[in-house]
């Protein structure tokens, strides 16, 4: 019998025990071992919140199959034959006699194993603000398993009143929730002037609406300067323009780093973001060694560029990838990542694939065009919910850079279409005709992707002037007094109206009312409605009557993030 | 001041309205009229089974724009400048004056009027079986807003007791969805051996039991041979094996045509299929007359030939390009349809993008590979719903030639994926790292519509050795002995079961109960599971031990189509 081939995976999380389960399906002879820091395996990371909110009670079932079986380490030995060595660390690899030590954090023991194949999958550690104050009890993380049972107990035992999250990213977003389910007074606190970054402001704004709708408070544009206590534990933060707030709790989430320290110490190559750098079998600069998850630099497959991408679903990608290469021989790739994402938030879903308009000015594109789209998800006799979504091409080609979308409606749907585009290379014209699945419980004939790409295409073919919210709100700063016309009914207008100097001519009427419009046919005119379709139709009627400087509000009042009159 | 060009629309359901729209906003100056037959415009008609239902009690909003206003004539007159002639009947085309002539059905008016460009949307109308007794009271079909009104009074008076369906497809089984949460007793019967052809068999059955489930009887194999009467009244239908199911209602859905008299009369040409021919820009052999929506045929963009697809989505995207051709001159074009198509059954959704197997074959594809795939669509922690995919695709090349889901779970999102990656032209391989909104209120971290890839993948590489369930029930029915291995555990088990002669040998055992197994190493061996990963897991450690003859049931028990021990 031939020597068998030992596969030892560092990292128990996500993208470890996948890279091991395929690396034991791919060579059943292989010894295959994992080894975990943590006392858990296969933690459901990215479901800590929703165990934290109260959506499930049982906490195994952060740890279990389908079958709802826990990743104990003798269902590894058992269902997969792989051996998994848990609460031990691994303290540092050996690449010229291809062999790690490790130490049983419990019981202190150490050892040393050999391995023919390495796979790092040691995750990334939470970021903390270079404040005082950080030893203080009440100030958590949600990292790990401890974290989540930390706060699991927040909630159980009900004591405290209010808590503060540092940071407004996809999990400071999700713990919010979580929290303010849990009975507690929450202030969500951002350094930048938005949350939610892989949004462009405008719709991260309507969702920062939608958060404070819920009770939550939400402080942008004001970082954190310490944290106070009393007798060791936390009784406020003190925020950067010198506020104070009372708190007994604050999750800190400001983002995570790739954990690289074994890889770096072991003379790994590491990329210029911090990541391991991997290439597309996700193999280090050592041959015999691969690396995968929230510790390597990713390819963003639109720019070609090293993005750090700390997703969950990535991961398990890579982990199936560099475990059939570990077990065999390169032979499959990770083609990288277009950097999709979604995030609950309340009853709002916010999402975005590919590039925002902000990452693709930045990334050099110069030539791009937007438009903001806002419709009902389905027939409104099916209670259709709204959906706003930010679309992002190529002026030129029409080439789908990105998108964004946000609200109640299915959220997850559009984004699974936009990200479905960006992988086949689609341009606007493609969406055009997509025929893609309509019955009323599901979408409306013209399904809003669809609509998107329309009004993108009239946008591209200079039939519709589009200006956006923030546009308008800077023009009336500005001091600028175009002439605006809100096109809906005048119960509508009873009902909502936004007070920016608008005049409420409906739709129906427009054609007879020409007269009451600026004689100066050069006079800026913008139009919108609830959602600028009749807008957009009161502006061609406008057009053919001779006035040249029309724009419709991209959205209308549901894609206005200011304040309202009423 | 130039003459106005006259547009004329035959139509004003779907696709005639859009096409008016359309024009008018491409050429303000033109003058649009649209004739439409009934007394209603714009009638949502996808959505008459929700109304039947009760899903919602205000007709008109099946009427309405998004913002609750009716579509009347004054609506169309004031907020698009549109002249809509209800109630009217066109009754010839004479293409040699471009003039067509109308009549009032109330008043018996007639009239001409000519058109430079006219656009044809006459729709499609029901199919009836060629059977006596078509004349008694208490039959109709589901084609009209007249039809809707008939069955929504149904619902309101709560007197009939006991109806039939004929036709199982995709308006027969939302019609025995909406009379069935009306309290009626409803018997669906097909003539094919399933319902919802545009699914291969074996998921069509999975759809067939979940509606027996919910109450509702269904007869396949059996058409109607007659309806019966007293006094003018149904009180009975006699199917063709002789069985008499008394009912007091009858709907009959066995299928649409396209209505092509006019267009047939006035000597434009007509398809193979039975549609109105059309080019891309939706143009007929006349050149000043545009056709869409129901009647006309269609090319499918995956084999090149035409289909008929009365889709309301299609009539919609058809009648907008109509409209900018029309009014300008032909420069947008409609690239086809890939069939998708989906359905509401009770709890569960069904949906189809591209072909089925059986189509496929039916076209002459001879070489291609399936695979059946079932996981839930979300973490059982955020209480994931079951999702059963048949992916089909080109065996050679990956091409993806079709899918079809069908589940409690997010059907419309898988389907909306697979209908993306078909218009991307994609390939197996370009889906295994597609990059998706991951969180767990939206899906796994490894999607539903990415594992079915991993699936076929695997299979493709020859690592897994598909059966379906049908081909292992045609084995046993044919006397054949494979050893059957379930691989779940004994309470799942107890609790659910084939009883196909199956052995449990639980994955977490199988190495320890290796010598269970048939000496021969020869003899054909079946596993699966609940969903049937375990299944594959088993599989490996049985080759892994030198078995020659591994198959894995694919789906498991959750695709298993007939009836169970348990």
């Amino acid at each position: 019998m031939t020597k068998r081939k030992r596969i030892v995976v560092i990292g128990g999380s996500a993208a470890g025990p996948k890279a091991a389960a395929k690396a034991r399906r791919i060579d059943n002879n292989a010894e295959v071992v994992i080894l975990q820091k943590d006392a858990d395996l296969s933690m459901a990371s990215c479901g800590y919140p929703y165990y934290i909110g109260g959506y499930f009670n049982d906490r195994n079932m952060l740890l279990c199959t389908p079958a709802g079986i826990v990743r104990t380490p003798m269902f590894y030995l058992n269902a997969k034959d792989i051996e998994a060595k848990v609460s031990t660390e691994v303290t540092a690899i050996d690449t010229k006699s291809h062999s790690i030590s490790f130490k049983n954090i419990t019981t202190g023991e150490t050892g040393t194993l050999n391995y023919d194949k390495l796979v790092i999958a040691t995750g990334s550690y939470p970021q903390m603000p270079p404040v005082a104050g950080l030893e203080l009890e009440g100030i958590t993380t949600l990292q790990s398993m401890k974290d989540a049972d930390f706060l699991r107990k927040v909630r159980d035992e009900n004591k405290i009143k209010k808590a503060v999250v540092i940071g407004g990213g996809l999990i400071g977003i999700e713990t919010c929730e979580a929290l303010q389910l849990a009975g507690i007074e929450i202030t969500v606190i951002e350094l930048l002037p938005q949350l939610l970054t892989f949004l462009d402001w405008e719709l991260s704004k309507l969702v920062e609406n939608h958060v404070r709708s819920k009770g939550a408070n939400v402080i942008t544009d004001n970082g954190i300067a310490a944290f106070l206590g009393e007798n060791g534990k936390l009784n406020a933060v003190k925020l950067q323009n010198g506020t104070e707030l009372p708190c007994e709790l604050a999750v800190v989430a400001v983002g995570v780093r790739p954990n690289v320290k074994l890889a770096q110490a072991s003379g790994l190559k590491i990329g210029e973001l911090g990541g391991i750098d991997v290439n597309e079998y996700m193999q280090t600069s050592d041959p015999d060694i691969y690396a995968v998850g929230d510790c390597v630099e990713t390819v963003n497959r639109i720019t070609g560029k090293k993005v750090l991408a700390p997703y969950g679903d990535l991961a398990n990608l890579q982990g199936r990838v560099a475990g059939e290469n570990a077990a065999s021989e390169n032979c499959v790739t990770f083609s990288g990542t277009i950097q999709t994402g979604i995030c609950k938030v309340f009853d709002y879903a916010a999402g975005s694939t590919g590039l925002s308009e902000k990452a693709a000015k930045k990334q050099g594109y110069a030539d791009i065009i937007t438009v903001i789209n806002a419709s009902p998800d389905k027939p409104g006799y099916m209670t259709g919910k709204l959906l706003v979504t930010k679309l992002i091409a190529d002026k030129k080609t029409g080439r789908i850079l990105g998108a964004q979308c946000i609200g109640p409606g299915d959220v997850s749907k559009q984004i699974a279409q936009w990200a479905m585009a960006i992988h086949g290379k689609l341009t606007v014209e493609d969406i055009i005709n997509a025929d893609l699945p309509y019955a009323p419980p599901f979408s409306l004939p013209i399904d809003h992707f669809i609509a998107t790409a329309h009004i993108m295409q009239n946008k591209m073919k200079g039939r519709l002037k589009g200006i956006s919210c923030k546009e308008v709100k800077e023009k009336l700063s500005a001091g600028e007094k175009p002439f605006i016309i809100d096109t809906r009914g005048p119960e509508e207008f009873e009902e909502m109206r936004l007070g920016i100097g608008e005049t409420l001519i409906p739709l129906g009427a427009i054609r007879k009312r020409i007269k009451e419009l600026p004689e100066d046919k050069n006079k800026e005119i913008i139009c919108y409605c609830k959602i600028s379709l009749r807008g957009y139709e009161a502006a061609l009627v406008l057009e053919g009557n001779g006035c040249k400087n029309v724009k419709v509000m991209e959205g209308g009042i549901m894609a206005w993030p200011y304040p309202r009159e009423k």
